[in-house]
């Protein structure tokens, strides 16, 4: 695209570069920004650099934090034997907003992917590892999502605790809360049969 | 949504400002500068500060541009009894890349909308007023979506230059170079035979 301005190609070519963002989307944006006030702008810019130069990972777990050690790690009310292995920030606020976990996590920042160069060292897998050791951990929860990838990673930390007291634990795949049977996929249906609970536990979890 | 830092809070606050990007969008993109080298970032926010605070609009003709007077206006070798009216910057990008088009533009910055409380006040037309009075404009172009806002907007002008000698004219709507009639909408099909032109005159357009 041929732009009459210097500094509006400038800025597509850069919020261009964001994942799912084209040409097209990035031009739209930046007229947006050009017809709205200037502090729009401004507030946006340094939230970013604010963002990027600033923020700290938790050195415990890895999370995402302002302090050095993220506000979950450092909640004295929270199990301290029972880590959930995540692989990112997002999957942390979607298991906090549950409400239903009161155990540490450990985010991983990825998960092993030869394809996409992301072997088990460009991972936080030795942290874990060390986590589990020195600390008073119980239980490890394996929660990435149930692909080639996650599974391989799953596979290799388990391999990494060998030798290790410490339970491993997988979370639950099932039909989702309030879909129907028929609509399910095999692969899932088949599990949630496999791994059917005593009737009575169904009814404490609610 | 609850993020463990304000900082990531306060970047997907702001992405989630622009047009179609909501606060999972966000969270993704500034997930994605968290990982990606610190200069991405700050290239992104210069950019983007230095577009709004440094780029200009063409004195002339409304377009973006660099300098006071936009290249097109500055050229000699176009044709300036010639004016093609059109809503943004976008439009004279997609007329300029048909290299057909060797006249000036007047960029309107959106069309009459009172669902939006844009009037005509808020457009240029006015200075479009001015220069076909001023200058030796001989024919406009409008050149604006066909919805009920661009037709309003193009009565609008008409209005506005009634009096003046300029001849107005708007861009032929007929069926796509290259497309089927029997998926042609009725009205667009219809304004293709109505608005048909000698078989000699599209001989030579090509």
């Amino acid at each position: 695209m041929d732009f009459s301005s210097k500094l509006v190609g400038q800025a597509v070519d850069e919020v261009s570069r964001l994942p799912g963002i084209g040409k097209r989307t990035a031009l739209r944006l930046v007229l947006h920004l050009l017809k709205q006030p200037q502090d729009q702008t401004v507030r946006l810019a340094d939230a970013l650099i604010k963002l990027r130069t600033q923020v700290n990972f938790c050195d415990t777990c890895h999370n995402i934090s302002d302090a050095p050690r993220c506000e979950i790690c450092a909640d004295r009310n929270r199990d301290r034997q029972l880590i959930c292995v995540v692989e990112d920030i997002r999957d942390v606020m979607a298991i906090e907003s549950t409400g239903q976990y009161r155990g540490l996590y450990h985010v991983l920042g990825g998960k092993i992917s030869p394809m996409d160069g992301i072997g088990p060292g460009e991972l936080t897998i030795q942290s874990l590892v060390q986590r589990v050791e020195e600390d008073e951990v119980n239980e490890i929860i394996f929660a990435l999502s149930s692909t080639m990838e996650g599974d391989t990673t799953n596979f290799y930390i388990y391999k990494q605790l060998e030798g290790t007291p410490v339970k491993t634990s997988t979370i639950s795949r099932g039909i989702s809360v309030g879909d129907e049977l028929e609509y399910a996929d095999e692969v899932t249906l088949g599990r949630s049969i496999l791994h059917r609970i005593p009737f009575e536990n169904s009814l404490k979890s609610s």
